[in-house]
């Protein structure tokens, strides 16, 4: 954090986050344990360790209001940024919000969006205690979560010779837009799998339960919300070595229906897997010996830098910008 | 908090507010000790208290970058979100940013926004840890800032008898917006007092050191943040008062070439005083033996309810909706 957004993930936009970072981090104190750059900042309070992100929903960019109810948007809107906690092994404390919205946009589907934070604040334990309203020319939620933590789990940590986990669905929230996106005509025995895509989608949930469970265990991790291409070399940026996906592995992982779905919609479920975001699985490093029962062994980590995906010949692609001709 | 922004203070979205907020506060913990309704909330964590608030600042509602650098967007909207924590005798801890620009929007221009975080920042001694980059219609930055504190200042806790204080500026802010939206010709007299009201409304300052001299003194506090004629109603509320302020010590307080300019901008003084919010001057009410030293005092608390002008000859106007025709 501050990291780029699902539909801004392109290398203009991680320079320019590193131009405002290099800006920001001119100032700090002695509170400040973690700056700019991991998916949370961790603060200094007394003898608490304390994790603090923000995430934006916006309408026309990262939510449609034909596809999404306003409740959907409260709800993932809380969600996604509870992710980022999961990410460093931390509880959720509490959330702020601003709510923008359009004149004109009737109280009472903003009153829903607020039940379908309240839904989300519920399950996580993160009851939302403040926030502001202004008008806007559509409709966004930002939301700030604040968690607690002991030893935050980073995104630099990783050693050769860790296993690469996933924890949670991939593939499946984008398999939902792309429905929505295109709208196709289905076979029947691709509806239950396009339902649980599109409420994958609607309703992302934070894998909280699922970070705790890595303390302790991973030595690297987090959350997957730009797609795994991308966020898998963000890993490998910060612990300074060469991460592995592993393409049969990685199609494993992808349901028999859901990679049907996928060729219907002209993206392979492995292709699928590395471009989704919006499932908020959490990608971690850490030893086999160590590896949690819920985790999904996907690839490795080697002595070198960048990330590569190896396929069943054994020949290795580069993950990096020659994967965003998959991005929709 | 939530509360409205400077443009939204009408009856309606106040409605809207408490309607969101009824959603939100089914779900609390342990940890909330103030939800939704003051300048920030509340969060006991450990042994510490933590104050969290958010700020939106968004172009064509709150600013317009014919008026504004970048970095005055940047500088201000620190200071605004820093400003309900001295509201609340908090000292800040750290601040997250959310920043949203259109396509094409030059990347120097958003260094220079950072830039004036920055020097906010330092300024504050609360530097920003992180944030979010997003693409948007226009150019709006959401700050998060959290604070720590020991007794928090409420809005609730005036008592009849209690002396109404002012803590800083009134209306100086609201003269620069005029002169910006008017561009009127000045006499070279006026000169002075148009660039310090320019540069109060471009470059707001949280009132920390005064917010931190509130405590032990002050029973009850806010910031001007909407126009004190609103803000004052919101105290009077929260304490179950009614609070009288008096026309002729406000308009005290108006320097006589402050009252020149507000007469040319068709805003006399008084009516620059209510209306202005964007001075970030503190309200608040104490027993009259332990008035701060740069305390001003504008009025006073009495028995029963709502807020009122006392004029020079003793009549009284409520201030209510009927203060709103002083809104440019």
């Amino acid at each position: 954090m501050p990291k780029a957004t699902q539909r801004r993930p392109a290398g203009g936009e991680f320079s320019l986050i590193a131009g405002l970072a290099k800006e920001l981090a001119q100032v700090s104190s002695r509170a400040v344990q973690l700056g700019i750059g991991d998916d949370a900042a961790v603060l200094r309070v007394g003898k608490e360790r304390l994790v603090v992100t923000v995430d934006d929903q916006v309408e026309g960019v990262h939510f449609d209001l034909r596809w999404l109810s306003a409740a959907d948007v409260g709800y993932r809107s809380l969600q996604a940024a509870a992710s980022d906690l999961a990410a460093m092994g931390a509880e959720p404390l509490a959330a702020v919000a601003s709510l923008r919205a359009p004149r004109g946009f009737p109280e009472a589907r903003l009153r829903e969006l607020a039940r379908g934070q309240a839904i989300a604040a519920r399950e996580l334990g993160c009851p939302v205690v403040g926030g502001n309203v202004a008008r806007d020319l559509h409709l966004s939620v930002t939301t700030t979560v604040l968690g607690r933590v002991q030893r935050p789990l980073l995104r630099r940590g990783a050693r050769p010779g860790d296993e690469l986990w996933v924890l949670g669905e991939l593939g499946l929230a984008r398999a939902g837009l792309l429905l929505h996106q295109q709208g196709p005509k289905l076979p029947r025995r691709l509806a239950a799998v396009a339902r649980r895509a599109r409420a994958a989608w609607a309703r992302p949930r934070a894998l909280l339960r699922e970070g705790l469970a890595l303390r302790g265990r991973a030595r690297a991790a987090l959350d997957v919300s730009d797609g795994l291409a991308g966020d898998v070399r963000h890993l490998a940026a910060a612990s300074g070595v060469k991460v592995v996906i592993e393409a049969t592995r990685l199609a494993a992982l992808v349901t028999e229906d859901l990679a049907e779905l996928g060729d219907l919609l002209g993206e392979p479920g492995v292709a699928l897997a590395l471009n989704g975001g919006e499932d908020y699985a959490l990608l971690a490093a850490g030893p086999r010996a160590r590896r949690p029962a819920d985790a999904q062994v996907v690839g490795r980590v080697e002595r070198g830098r960048g990330a590569e995906l190896e396929l069943e010949t054994k020949r290795r692609l580069a993950l990096g910008s020659g994967f965003d001709h998959f991005r929709g």
